[in-house]
């Protein structure tokens, strides 16, 4: 794997935030792939379309990936910054590689992940940060929602 | 909310651990009440029943209690100690207290979330530790699986 290699995945999670959006919902999206970059599960946010608080992007992507023995040779594609939600997700299941989109607009677990063992890739992707940002100043109050901030 | 108050609050996250258990599933349960003491949402892991890795029991819960603007006056019952996912959920939403049914099967992330800040009560409780031993004995790949351990 390589920062062409990661560049790419992104575009699969970036299509996820794009249809997010386009459903109404946070434009946040997210797959897993495995080492050889082979695409494992794919997803998006979904708590307004679904009403469900649970279904983060990183969450949605896991889920759509199905059950595993491991997780350890997979990697997670975000288009944003896990949140500890979702970090925990990974220090759990030692997903060992850890995409990010950007962390300019919420910088989430990133650091706890890196202390954690993690490797920790972030692409500081304009096109993701351009989609987020511009999200969280038409929706403030759905965008504090969803990260459990007041 | 006192010992007593937690206690009858386990016994609603015990019934959806054995119910759980009747399905074929991990026997783990959860509910998430308010600190007046409500039930907001109760749940189970359904990775068995539903193929799902991502619905741990108290992402169940936190899934069936739906869409709130804050949880920081909820209490996450579980008759587990939580997992780093689980833990990452309580400490992204600020759930300000989590009761766990034991922690002698599985520790989980309570130290973390005592170092984050949450109350953190571990009930010890029989019940909940005997249900879960006699399962991790007759199923262990399958439990390894649930917390990503090989």
């Amino acid at each position: 794997m390589n920062a062409r290699n990661y560049t790419d995945m992104l575009q699969t999670a970036l299509a996820e935030a794009r249809a997010g959006l386009a459903e109404g919902g946070i434009p946040i999206g997210a797959a897993l792939f495995d080492t050889q970059g082979a695409l494992l599960g794919r997803g998006h946010n979904r708590r307004v379309q679904q009403g469900d608080p649970s279904l983060h992007a990183e969450t949605d992507a896991f889920r759509n990936a199905g059950r595993r023995r491991t997780y350890r040779d997979t990697i997670m594609v975000s288009t944003l910054a896990p949140c500890y939600y979702c970090s925990g997700l990974v220090v759990q299941f030692r997903i060992g590689i850890v995409v990010a989109g950007e962390s300019v607009n919420f910088a989430g677990g990133l650091d706890w992940l890196r202390e954690r063992g993690a490797t920790v890739v972030d692409l500081r992707d304009q096109a993701c940060i351009v989609l987020l940002r511009d999200f969280i100043a038409a929706q403030p109050a759905l965008w504090n929602e969803d990260i459990g901030d007041v």
